[in-house]
């Protein structure tokens, strides 16, 4: 069989389409990275100790294809049954069970727009219907979100790439007037000290995502939850790959969330750096949103976002730039340690 | 919204199917566990070490989207170009790829039957059409495979559950003759001393996927890789999740393939005790097809398979039995070490 042939076999929707671009993951130690909401601060020593003793001859076997242990805890933690819990290979893959769970090609999804990309590539992959609703300018809930009639509508908050958080009671107003099922991504909701999590038993069409590569430390650990009723939970789990997680992601969940002492010393650091980066900017004369995240997300004037994002490259500090509106005239900013949140901050002021 | 309606924007091909079911992971050393195919030998000492040195702050970040030094290192271990390899989060993550690279609705997948119990599955999740050709009594390839017009073949080589080797010839014919992707289920390779990842130069039609779960003993890293010309690769790579690996299974890979003579140590004790086991099962007068993987297939006579699976789990004692045709008639049991395997066919014995 030719190449051409062969080529001809991938499916329309997967041959047309670009794949998700993920932000730059360098050698580590030369740049000062801003460019992925990585956390400046190390995973808990509780983690690393689990994980050390968990590196041992098991490894041989498979996993638990449940992950009980770590949706026990989650369920503990968040006080939910755990049952109402599922465990995604990072919050992508919780992502991915959603997609593949509502959407049949065609179906609709809609998100506020900006939004993070990974939905319209998730979308592309169901050949689904993907559509944007913008937020406007001052990134409030649009109307209109449940007049499309969607299967499922996203909602990240606090909202990616702005920070800006939507207050509980618009995304209960929002449950209420829908009938698609309303996702909301949480990866950031650890720095906004509000979560929807609360809310399933009042909205069966409430789907939370919650991830541990942001406020746990642990993106290269690759952990994320998902919470719904049990019902939907239980449709999700066909979806699921059966050993989705590996025996150490597990161990290091659970010690993750066992250690919420050191969640809250490492979040409080980042909060408070945060403040201070915001009046820095602030101070600098530029527009930008109210983070409750742990990035920011400054307008760079005359627009010179791309160029001022090349420039900081030189500099060997990596922020993160979507090159296309409504996002293009902005660059955003992980909240590192005070002293790169300085460096990022003084090198910015000489290049404007 | 009710939970109904909640339930009527699940997809039909998700609310109609039940989800695979894995073999029984209990608590550990309280069984003979012969069930899941997992390796009796630990990994090795080399993968142990990297993997306790790579539980560090590092983890903070993200894993490399690409795992480029894993690619590089099987790229170099199998003889072809690192554009060829795609990683997984075990194979099961490479063949979901797969699905969703191929096949839309109503798409036609066909397997010889019996066959590894997930390709239906996740035929399912596609909402495609999967067929299975018997292999008939001596297991071997069927005809009629290519005349299905598949958009896919799936060939588990050698086969599971019965462990049969098909010859390259029989594949070569295959590949030669079908306008389907043709794809080698290669899970138990490495016991069998056989492979088709060299006809991938000849065949652009051919795909081949590993695990590190039988013969590397990481069944709890999750780990797998897919082989295809890079044109195949490329369209795969824009489905795959794009941190699907940790940094510690990206690691453990590296390592595991670097000490080749681990494997090739453990590899030949387990074909040595399948040796004995095929004999010991022969002598009792069951029938045993000739397994050239690490489980071996033995058909347990006067319709008693199901009875004889359920005693010897009383006795502590795990085997895998799929409860339909063709396999009702038959246990798979993985081959552990020589006192598991002496355990089991003396026990077997009583039981008969």
């Amino acid at each position: 069989m030719h190449m051409d042939t062969v080529l001809e076999r991938v499916r329309d929707c997967i041959r047309k389409m670009h794949g998700y671009v993920p932000g730059k993951q360098p050698a580590e130690g030369q740049y000062v990275k801003l460019n992925t909401n990585e956390n400046p601060y190390p995973p808990s020593p509780v983690v690393m100790e689990a994980l050390r003793q968990a590196v041992n001859e098991d490894l041989r076997y498979y996993s638990d294809p449940l992950a009980t242990p770590l949706r026990e805890e989650a369920a503990r933690h968040y006080g939910c049954a755990t049952e109402e819990v599922v465990v995604g290979n990072g919050s992508d893959d919780v992502l991915t069970m959603i997609f593949r769970t509502f959407l049949d090609a065609g179906d609709v999804l809609v998100t506020p727009s900006p939004s993070y990309s990974l939905y319209q590539v998730l979308g592309n992959l169901q050949a689904a219907d993907y559509r944007e609703i913008s937020m406007g300018p001052a990134y409030t809930l649009p109307e209109g979100l449940d007049a499309c009639h969607a299967k499922l509508i996203f909602v990240v908050n606090p909202n990616a790439p702005t920070g800006v958080l939507h207050p509980t009671e618009a995304l209960r107003d929002l449950l209420r007037r829908s009938d698609s099922m309303v996702v909301l991504d949480e990866a950031y909701a650890d720095f906004a000290g509000q979560s929807a999590i609360d809310l399933l038993s009042e909205f069966p069409n409430l789907i939370v995502v919650r991830t541990f590569s942001k406020s746990y430390a642990l993106a290269g650990m690759r952990l994320g939850l998902g919470f719904a009723r049990r019902e939907v939970i239980a449709q999700m789990m066909k979806v699921k790959d059966s050993y989705n997680l590996d025996r150490l992601a597990i161990v290091a969940g659970c010690a993750a969330l066992r250690d919420q002492e050191w969640l809250r010393k490492t979040t409080d650091r980042i909060i408070a750096t945060r403040t201070s980066t915001l009046e820095a900017l602030a101070s600098m004369g530029l527009h930008v949103p109210p983070s409750r995240s742990n990035f920011v997300f400054p307008r760079i004037p005359d627009g010179r976002a791309a160029e001022v994002h090349r420039l900081l490259e030189d500099r060997r500090i990596l922020v993160r730039y979507f090159n296309a509106p409504p996002t293009a005239d902005s660059l955003r900013v992980t909240v590192g340690t005070d002293d790169d949140m300085t460096t990022f901050t003084e090198t910015l002021k000489t290049l404007l």
